[in-house]
């Protein structure tokens, strides 16, 4: 977690992505192996117990392994020779079936799955949070008042209930292609040398079935060294996400400005401050999902670029994703952290968007109008009237009502209550609700529930 | 399909994107748009059949529409005004409720998803014929000796039947995402303005689904103007599919190589042939798939950082995804069919197979010597051993067993018998072929079919 | 340029890069390599004319061309033939001396570079017209308060003349590195085969200097084939151009906002607006320069991806560029060519920008006031003392001039008249305007102009 | 330096962007600030020794400043409050004048600009060591035949000495790159909270002319703040640079393949080896610059799309580009570093050169015979008969030599020292020594020398 950067990062997802927790996930493969293979008949039963005792982390000289790894060409073969070491230490006999029968690649690969479930799990978790908090605010704001925008124009009036309900909707799909990635995605690497496990003879699949039963992953059908849709996957599906957060944290920063002032990020002892204007609030989370959502992409497509790998195993495309992953995961996830944190505090100010509403001195009633008349004289020619009455009224400074009152193929057509429910914010939200009890109700339903919990 | 660039492409997908159906596109949602109006009673129902006799493209100069369509910012707006003034011409009443309700997003969203869901259904089915190749290759290759490669060195042998089952397995993979993202992804856009469908009053939803229904496309919760997690997704699913065509790519261009020469693009009249060199054979369709593999990424990081949209609809970020979706699913596209059209006809050398695995003298034997020597004096010292003899053997340009032969560490371990056995690359296969019988089955499964039928 | 996708280009570049541009660079250089081989004494004087008369775009069928480029795997190579055909129709023996030593990448790539050399020409006139026009723009508006906005939030008054500067500074800097990437990087290709010219004997650099000559373009010192730096600069510093265009764009649409509507984009008949809200007026240009903006850097990937070439000449990488460097020069040329269009009529509200700098009732001059109090009590003190008041301001919402005068460490330090000071806006501009001055001063220098004019 | 990833590095410029050197460079800006304020009379002259003894990065609790980013948004902020409460201790007064006039991001910005200084004239170091050992082994191989290749096939012969001048030629100009982004990006960042250095009156560009001075920095013509091109041409120097490495990476690659054996890198203790392949030496240096020229093209387009930012301090994009800069100078750094010290030691076969050139039977010297059949029977029908040939040479398993015996159309216009001579790859290179020449005396010329001392 480089310094300058910390602020974007969750630090329960950046200790999974430590170096420590790199160099564990890589001896867990190892202890495992020794633990499947024992019980398979490959290795003998003593061996495990001398292997797993020095299967730790704290154990290793990580600037030493750095150093090696620089001219093995990876860091598993350092760190097997070296745990070969400490457990010839010990057990001589145990040290000779450290690995036996993998390959570097098999290490590297299951220790980063590892460390990939379980921040998927945490990034899950945010999720359910974000989304938990988000139907709150729905509810609450079903009938809440706010101008639409659309092209970064006021257009019409709408709820600002909906507006959340499009993040609800859309953060609860996010949380699918999560799981069916999961379910995809997180399963063992197991194929030695050449993906045939040959120096296990007869019995690599009998290994395969009993390491990934030992570290809780499925086994693939194939080991996947240079088909890497798995990973590549694992990157679209949370690149997917931060454009959504990114989406997210442009409503509100938008929603920020001094000029619009609907929404503010929380203050607090430190939070958002300028060190040189004292009245300013940063909306620093937005500044986090925002500046995720540019990152990520990027990230992905070296993924995608990456999946081009040479044969049985690959040159360069492999090694350009070992760093690339992790830093989608942490962005990602760290920017879905501080959201799933500003959000249950979010200040809204309701009366607010009621005044900005109000701006345009009835333009967005101009839909409105123009549908009304559009029944009786044509949608075109009603757009027409209605659009030569908004530059009118925006050119002298007037409400539309009273530049419309003043032509006849309006008032003839159109009475004062007329007017007046037409004028009405709150009359012109169309399906506004409905779609609010839809999004909260897939929310809500038993099938989302069950997948969560089914995981 | 610009000139140049023109051979990377299918015609069948092109033309799915061409001018003529783009506006097509939207032309169904309009006629749809007018039925589904009628039918729940919020437009008489003389106008359908008027406002749909003129949604043809060929009734519409495009040069006009492009002109106009740079002042309005989409094109959808002229193509209205325009479209009104057609069905004007013979019916004045049907021309006002020509687009009733709807926003130019509407109908240039569902008209792209109209385009897409044509264009996922071809690429399903090239993939199928690729799938239908590759299983039948990898079956007859089943037993077919290749050295397997590792960092672009040989390592052990392995089959080629193993190589194609690794395409096949990720292939599968593919065609069940495609799946998951055609039912998540390819539903109707329809929201008016800000997304409320104001001016159709309570009658929204009810339009809504009576449009859908029309055009054989699901209703979302919620429109989807500023939420683009699903035509990203669409770009993700074809992106991760791009990957792979180029991992095969990669591959075949490797094995094609005038040193390697295992496999040749099948020749022809006019095909891959040098201006310059008379004897060149250059792998045109893996440059089409190698291709596509560098340009599609970047195209998918567009996608996703597109994903940030102001509001309820955006400025720029949707524009940007205009072009580049279906550049996306032509590029994928044209190499898979491409590749449907090469690989049943791919020449395989199996004899150049086999005799370059003997190029390097017995070295690919040296893990399975080393393996065998590990079980009795450590796998570590084993492997010092043998690598000390590969050195000795590469210098002194001899065959490994010779060297091998001169050491009593070895000879009193191994016999000639066993020596002849480690030596014979068919012996050191380990479960290469029932890796094949896996991903065979997989794909033979009754699942995966009915996954494809019920689609 | 596609139907939907029209609206963001300029007519005049994607002319450059249409298919019979695309087939005439090409052409071009099969007419000049004759008349240079003829002048070295390669091939007899008879035949350039000969060869010459049919290298004309519209000599050739292009739908017949891309049907063999599909089973060829470039385009150079059926054009070739199919000129020689033609050529001898008229002259047998002037036909033996179509393409006389050449490769298809010669014909491919110097055609590329002939047709980028007018863009860049076409971009580099747009930009001219845009760095002129706010060079005015700045002059007029060197003393119009705005307010200044970080994070996207208000923080102290600065002038429209300051921001249009900054736009106009950062212009000036692409204009250089224009100059700089044509001068290096528009170069001629000829190698022949395998870059050393072989066919040619001893003649290679003989042919090349005279063909250089006829296509005024430069001999590089060696053929460039897999050496792609130069296409990849030309996208690179296009690029950094889009960028700047997006940021411009990006400030137009947040001062175009409905709350904040300091400028607006020119309205017209057609112009931007919506179909569905009469009153709407969406700010077209600036779509099209964000939407550049998010497009372009990903094609900037693509084209550095792309450089990883093998050997002599790549596969895959080479073929990857062909359609991406035209886009990147289409839709920047085509958002600059916009922006220049639209800039001389950008509506600015000086009023508006004016009233914008009290919404905050006072908080503008928090830094002034807290630096002239720092002097007296301590940045840090001074910095905490006014934030406080702010806070008290926006709580009680009051002036913040209001609430420090309760506080008698500010009024026994500031007296009335200083307050005044403190509060005006007009006087807390620093170096605003020596910084207009500066980057004006630049942009007129001989210099600049010179370099203008010698290119 | 993530574990994994470390192997990528070059500690040398990995340490210039550790935590305590990033600290530092906004420490000396702070310190030089302090300095200048007093030489232009804004600060007293007493306050710049007691700031300057705290402007130590190891007098930080990094973890501390961490978590008060993630509030305050950025680095700048805790940092100046701990820098202000350090100096008080000691110095009451001159606490008062910490960070005078600057913003958080004058700090941030300018201590990146001295970092990037450093790392780019390392960069430019290990460019130079790689430019002279890339002359000196062209100047070595000037004659040694190797085939030339084209679409991953063997072409025509060509020298490795021109294979090595096209590396040269690419590498030299991008030192003339890195040059004019070093002079035209290296600048101070000044501009307090807007862009106006208000609070400093009229003393600003007193202060930032002293400023630049002190840290031997050019002071631009405006604040950049929201400005990017100068970070954003950084990257595209360095991606571009980082392209090329890839093009070598790709060529040591492919030549260091099994089957092609013309170089390997160089073995030695625990160098390239594999965990189960003992005879294994895998091209670790090219696995480097791969994945380099895979991740940086995408960073790259983080940075050009994070030029997008709003008004006078963008929000998100400034972000965004604060890890993505350093990571592209360190991966490009890195490769470099590393290609720097393997070249000089790369094992070029020659013999296995001159081998592979004969693999093909004669095929190599098809355009040969062609061309100087063509001269005779015109190009396109002496290209046939060569094509026909080849095909029948290689369908017979014969020379080509051998076919072309038996062609009475060949024999009676070319006699057996003729044959000779077509079939003698040494002489058929063209200008292939004149092209070695050229670079080599450009890579010489005072010029670039000179060029290279004025930095």
């Amino acid at each position: 977690m480089p310094l300058l950067d910390s602020l974007f990062r969750s630090k329960e997802i950046d200790e999974l992505f430590s170096d420590t927790a790199c160099l564990q996930g890589m001896l867990d493969f190892e202890a495992a192996l020794a633990r499947a293979e024992a019980r398979t008949g490959v290795i003998p039963l003593s061996a495990p117990p001398a292997i797993a005792a020095k299967c730790q982390a704290e154990l290793f000289d990580k600037e030493a392994l750095k150093s090696a790894a620089a001219l093995s060409g990876n860091l598993a073969i350092p760190l097997v020779k070296r745990l070969t070491t400490l457990v010839a230490k010990d057990d001589k006999d145990a040290a000779r079936y450290v690995h036996w029968g993998a390959t570097s690649q098999d290490a590297i690969d299951t220790g980063r799955i590892l460390q990939l479930r379980q921040a998927l799990e945490i990034i899950t978790a945010d999720l359910d949070r974000v989304t938990d908090a988000t139907a709150q605010l729905t509810e609450k704001h079903r009938a809440t008042l706010i101008a639409g925008r659309t092209w970064m124009q006021q257009g019409l009036p709408t709820t600002f209930g909906v507006k959340l309900a499009g993040w609800l909707d859309t953060l609860d799909r996010h949380r699918t292609r999560l799981r069916e990635t999961q379910q995809r995605c997180l399963v063992l690497q197991f194929g030695g040398a050449v993906g045939t496990l040959a120096s296990l003879h007869t019995k690599g699949l009998d290994v395969a079935r009993a390491l990934a039963e030992d570290l809780r992953l499925r086994v693939p059908d194939l080991p996947w060294h240079a088909h890497r849709d798995r990973p590549a996957e694992i990157a679209t599906t949370v690149g997917l996400l931060a454009g959504t957060l990114g989406k997210i944290g442009c409503d509100i920063s938008l929603l920020s400005q001094t000029e619009v002032a609907e929404v503010a990020e929380p203050s607090g002892e430190g939070r958002g401050g300028s060190s040189t204007m004292p009245h300013k609030r940063n909306p620093v989370t937005s500044a986090i999902l925002l500046s995720a959502a540019m990152r990520v992409p990027s990230l992905v497509s070296t993924m995608l670029s990456g999946m081009v790998q040479q044969h049985e195993r690959g040159l360069g495309g492999w090694h350009a994703e070992w760093e690339t992953l992790p830093e989608i995961v942490q962005l990602t996830g760290g920017a879905l952290h501080h959201l799933s944190e500003m959000l249950p505090n979010l200040k809204i100010d309701t009366q607010k968007m009621r005044d900005n509403l109000d701006l345009t001195r009835g333009l967005l009633s101009a839909e409105a109008i123009a549908m009304t008349l559009g029944g009786e004289i044509g949608r075109l020619a009603a757009h027409q009237l209605v659009e030569a009455a908004s530059h009118c009224a925006v050119a002298e400074g007037k409400h539309l009502r009273e530049i419309l009152s003043e032509n006849p193929e309006v008032t003839h057509r159109l009475d004062a209550g007329k007017m007046d429910d037409l004028f009405d914010a709150a009359k012109y939200l169309g399906v506004a609700d409905d779609l609010i009890k839809r999004v909260l109700a897939a929310h809500r339903a038993p099938d989302n529930k069950r997948a969560k919990e089914s995981e």
